[in-house]
């Protein structure tokens, strides 16, 4: 199901990251293309309600369950905000590479994440071009799926554009 | 700066969305091409921290001014998430058109939005589309500004691409 070349194994202060096998490996000290780094992580009521306290964003499908199976058609009831799963991205890169600026990212919200569903979230180096600034441009493809190893599916698709200040990963804090 | 055709001016309980030229005007009940919904907003040291406990992006650009100047390069000190920043146009759309469902989202973040400064957010419908399944996919132009009306600069630039189950606009909550 994830038919990557090669898979970083790390150990982050948080978040955890690991590789979906398991297995350890030798810790690459740069980053290079096809390199993939993952997290899991799950949402619960109460970080959802603190997310709608921050953002604002109140759609009645993140908060009531009955709404959001009538309303929205999300049959489990209330779902995760997609910006919220989204934020996966830039805090798995930026746990690897402080000081990580995002430029650019696409989004399409492929199927719901529901609140207290387990989310494997994954980016993967695309593209890597130094600049003139002795910075790093990376592209990476950026996923999410949810459902387990056994039956997961996408969640989220899409890539983002990131200023690295360094190819160097951090792999604990 | 905000050439548009029409500006919708709306009392919602939060947020707070009007027009930037402040006039009153009537309230068209269903939503059209070209129409446009603002919101302004800023966020706050405490805010911020709240999304990076719910988030887990640590990214020291968010938290540490020092770091934000000198690797980050943001001259003004700790900037707040891009994506959090982006939150604010899915919570402006479910303002007015609660149970509304992210399909996809592009976002270019153009220039910073530091911690405490207001932005003005903005959605503009692009296109509409009525489905068979008697809601409607609504294209969106979703743009973010810094700087206030005077010297006011695009932050985050893109489209969103929404299902609304209606075109009716919630005025009040």
């Amino acid at each position: 199901m994830w038919p990557f070349m090669r898979q970083l194994v790390a150990m982050a202060a948080t978040p955890l990251v690991r590789s979906k096998s398991k297995m350890t490996a030798a810790v690459p000290s740069l980053l290079k293309v096809s390199d993939t780094l993952h997290n899991r992580r799950r949402f619960t009521e109460g970080e959802v309600a603190a997310y709608v306290g921050v953002s604002g964003d109140r759609n009645p499908v993140h908060m009531d369950d009955a709404f959001a199976r009538d309303v929205g058609g999300f049959e489990h009831g209330r779902v995760v905000h997609g910006m919220l799963v989204a934020s996966l991205f830039p805090a798995l890169i930026a746990a690897h590479f402080p000081g990580a600026v995002y430029a650019r990212q696409t989004l399409k919200f492929v199927a719901p994440v529901y609140v207290g569903e387990e989310v494997l979230v994954e980016v993967e180096a695309l593209t890597i071009r130094a600049t003139t600034t002795t910075k790093y441009i990376v592209r990476f493809a950026t996923k999410c799926f949810t459902g387990g190893d056994g039956v997961s599916s996408l969640a989220i698709d899409g890539e983002a554009m990131v200023v690295l200040p360094s190819l160097h990963l951090k792999v604990d804090n």
